[in-house]
């Protein structure tokens, strides 16, 4: 099997900067960026991570082909509405959480169900016991720690 | 179709007497109780439905018939794990938390997802922006409240 | 736990009449009849069952609350869509196919896979290696046996 | 978004040849192979497409990373078990069936419910009014032509 994957999640337009840094940086160290493959944060993550010639899985809810933006290289299409944000979390060694409201909130929590080890971009959602990081190169170093892997 | 239904969730042993009586109150105002099924807040918040008379359903993560408590009187088998999490919720008017850790933080998220009112009974989780009640009896008025429903 | 659940599946409008005696009969015998909560097949199981005293679960596929029938007494909303599928007939110690096409074999297969008895009423679905009966009595009489319930 | 994927579905021992040359000719024609991700057909659909220097995606139905076999570039883990059916064929332009079971079937049924354009490659399941195949150079042929790609 491949490499290590990062699931990246959140919302907000006014975050995308911040997620298009975290995917180039994530493609940067040679992870796979896994998002929910739709728009806003998703969206830049997946747009930085192309500008450094990374890989990204877009794992979209719905049920046809092409729901995904144009910056995802495979997208899952799992037809099961917002219970592919359990697939999205599940499918990271680690994940970081960019902005976001409750849909991010969703997949923060089931990240910890799961146990994978998540990192919350600040500022973002508020949220004890979860690991913070204060910029995008601390979010990603952070998140390949915690993941166990080297990157 | 029929009357209310109203969706209790959450864990921890120390909360079950609490979950009992919203059950207890739930039945009496004429409301099917919808929790996941299993253990704990689930299994007292089914038992005080069924003190009162009342009916339960029990929205189980596995594949085999009989996982759910003694308390439940109709099992929908979801076989889609921590997923089935998201069917718990959505079956609620209203949703009412009781304790709770990660599994119960993306069940008031997905509520929030899908525009079901939330009440978190005190003590419980610290979540900014959700209504809080700091009895059964009021956690029980606001829920039927909040889901439009008289009881 | 309470009874003996079976999950009457299928589709098509001619097939209505059949799907209501079946739904009839599993209410005499003490069943609770489960469905996928919508239209045609599944509607006229729910209302033969209601027809009879009985009790019926609709399992939908959509988000919101409401979908379900009139004759279904309490709607499981899975959000979840086809995969709903699954959930029908885990849900089910046995099911019962009345007409149906490629919604209704999905919903087989998966019982299968789960080790769930089914019973195809004729006329109806060809596939091999299903027990088959040629009346809804006989149809509600093998899928009892095959429960190992006596109802 | 990026290329054409097919769906490769099925189980059995006796049918890993086969699949081995589906997904080498797959990958040969530029298309990513999708797959559930485990053993035997599954596995080699994804060992012939690597052979050919492909791109493999793995759904899996479990909550563990690292379910999938060696031969998956990126494993999508879903968490939702055999729900995740719905999502690998989902997730294909077109599928190409060989061997399989009641899983197998129930993956074409979906196939069916969201419209992707299914080949069986023969000796396979038997199902009317599905598209056969006698050869994987066909099904290849068949199923880039049904999903509208050229490869």
């Amino acid at each position: 099997m491949a490499g290590v994957q990062v699931a990246v999640i959140g919302s907000g337009a006014e975050h995308e900067e911040r997620a298009e840094a975290v995917g180039r940086l994530l493609a940067e160290r040679g992870c796979t960026v896994v998002t929910g493959g739709l728009g806003e944060v998703m969206a830049a993550a997946a747009r930085g991570a192309k500008s450094a010639g990374g890989v990204t899985i877009g794992v979209v809810p719905g049920e046809a082909r092409g729901q995904a933006s144009e910056w995802v290289d495979h997208e899952v299409v799992t037809g099961v509405g917002h219970a592919r944000n359990l697939a999205v979390v599940a499918s990271g060694d680690a994940v970081i959480a960019i902005g976001g409201r409750w849909g991010t909130l969703a997949e923060i929590a089931f990240a910890h169900v799961l146990e994978r080890p998540v990192v919350i971009l600040d500022p973002g959602l508020e949220l004890e016991g979860v690991t913070r990081a204060g910029s995008p190169e601390e979010a990603v170093e952070l998140a390949l720690r915690l993941a166990g892997g080297a990157g």
